[in-house]
């Protein structure tokens, strides 16, 4: 008999299907074409030597020499940097002008490796960056929210192969993120405590759901995830946002989020993934309620008409088999 | 400068791209294979002659002789027919039984066309049966909600590449309809009306969004439309629930459907797409503030990091440029 799981962080019901539930094993990719890539591509933006290509530079590690990871406004911005934020409203119409911040971080020289084959140190760093650019983007004025994000791989949208991260701050707190605080809010209402401390105590207890558990973070697929293998990492400390990660837990985020990274890439066979920090807005850094974290989403599956029609999603890979088969694969 | 748009229906904020906002024509699928198919193909479980292939018939049109539209449960159901509906809740987790339906309505008995190659009379009939089928689901007791849906090539999920559609039953409504139809109640509570008869109205007077309108229907793509070519059918006459459309309304929703699919079909070189029935729940059939739609998701970008991280949407498609493309374009 399938079953239908409630998310009790994103009040979501979440359809676990029955006859259509597959082996992890059967997720492993073996379509996705990867094209072997030369260690530099003169026509990459993102390659070194070509930095005339991109924008000027807003930020590098290391300041001198050659960097190891840099960071550009996107040439295609989705947002505006420049000009004032202002509303108009007719009719039923609501329009802000689209000011905000899109960057992007380059996460590695070379054109040939990609987030999953970076070193501890190389992860180290990037998670810094990270949170650096995070931290200036939440300090803008205009700024309500800051989405730290990345796509690997065509199904999950990556137009440039060259490995990088993006960043974007909208004007605007997302209606998502307002009701996953609002969601939130009501159970601290109810319960005294954050739901997110709750769900990180009970899936440690539960272990069956668990891939990778640190010092400082819990890397699980949630009892109702949307989708196979989508894993959250929470730090165990409670803060809201991401601003407030210190250096140590920022190193074992690194730590943590490479291994789960790892582990995808060979248990699944380099599948197309995307990742997004998910953060209480920066007004909201210090609320007892909201608890910041990293989400994990192999794009294995695809996102159809039932899940556009309904907002409900079928999730095809069982979360105690899918984390069971993660934990069992090393991380190399 | 880009803009954010409110979707006043949905309640989302969506960007509006400047940088990387495209040009309608750019849209149109160059690298979709089609690969040739036959008019029958022995494999296939939805051709005729292989109908023992499926699990046994619930409906069929004409009820004699050759069918040319098949319903029949999808053998790999994500649903389960069969046994009780019941709820278990355990510490933070919330379970009910995967109780609910999973219909397969094959389309046409020809293995090589698709819904937009359909004649007019073809289409009738689906929408016909669209009609039926919802409205026997409707009818269960075990069922809270009804979504039909149709997933059109590979990026838009389809597994089988013969004509289809499907309806799922949930034993739930989807928190995502929910929500709606709040936000639906509380602008009917402010203003007295219903939000869709509202948005309906000022986008004939608007005009510049429309795609067509027929005597019964208009097809428009949103003022904050989701994605390119995103486009809402909405019925002129008030109705929250698809199980109230009379016999003239589904004959026209398939004239102005089959438009709609044309037009995408010949304008963007025959785009992988998903369409979906939304409407409210069967026991919310009569409320005077939610409104049944049906919605056309050309699958022509991808759902991306910052979509996932933050469930804001960017759309590089200016509504009025797509709708004005699409207006161009004959439905021959």
């Amino acid at each position: 008999m399938p079953e239908i799981r409630f998310n009790v962080v994103t009040q979501d019901w979440i359809v676990f299907a029955g006859e259509r539930a597959r082996r992890p094993d059967q997720f492993a990719e073996h379509g996705i074409e990867r094209q072997p890539r030369p260690a530099r591509d003169p026509q990459c933006p993102f390659c070194p030597g070509n930095e005339a290509m991109t924008p000027p530079e807003i930020f590098r590690l290391p300041a001198d020499g050659n960097w190891k990871v840099r960071v550009v406004p996107n040439k295609f911005a989705a947002l505006d940097s420049q000009g004032e934020l202002h509303r108009r409203a007719w009719g039923l119409k609501r329009v802000i002008s689209g000011v905000g911040l899109h960057e992007v971080l380059i996460e590695a020289p070379e054109h040939d490796r990609t987030m999953p084959m970076l070193e501890p140190e190389e992860m180290r760093s990037i998670i810094r960056v990270y949170h650096q650019r995070y931290c200036a983007a939440a300090a803008d004025p205009r700024v309500a929210h800051v989405t730290v994000f990345k796509n690997h791989g065509l199904r999950a949208g990556t137009s440039l192969v060259h490995t990088h991260s993006q960043l974007i701050a909208t004007p605007i707190i997302p209606p998502q993120v307002r009701s996953r605080m609002e969601n939130a809010l009501r159970f601290y209402d109810e319960y005294g405590d954050c739901v997110f401390c709750r769900v990180l105590a009970e899936e440690e207890a539960d272990a069956e759901r668990v891939v990778v558990s640190t010092d400082r973070f819990l890397a699980f697929i949630p009892f109702a995830a949307y989708s196979p293998f989508h894993t959250w990492i929470y730090p165990r400390h409670h803060e809201a946002s991401f601003a407030l990660a210190t250096d140590e837990e920022l190193d074992d985020l690194a730590v943590t989020l490479r291994t789960v990274l790892r582990k995808t890439w060979r248990g699944l066979n380099d599948p197309d993934f995307n990742l997004a920090v998910r953060s209480a807005p920066a007004e909201c850094a210090m609320v007892k309620y909201y608890h910041w974290y990293l989400s994990v989403i192999p794009r294995v599956t695809r996102i159809a008409g039932f899940e556009l029609g309904s907002g409900m999603f079928i999730n095809t890979g069982i979360p105690e088999q899918t984390a069971g088969f993660l934990r069992s694969v090393p991380a190399g």
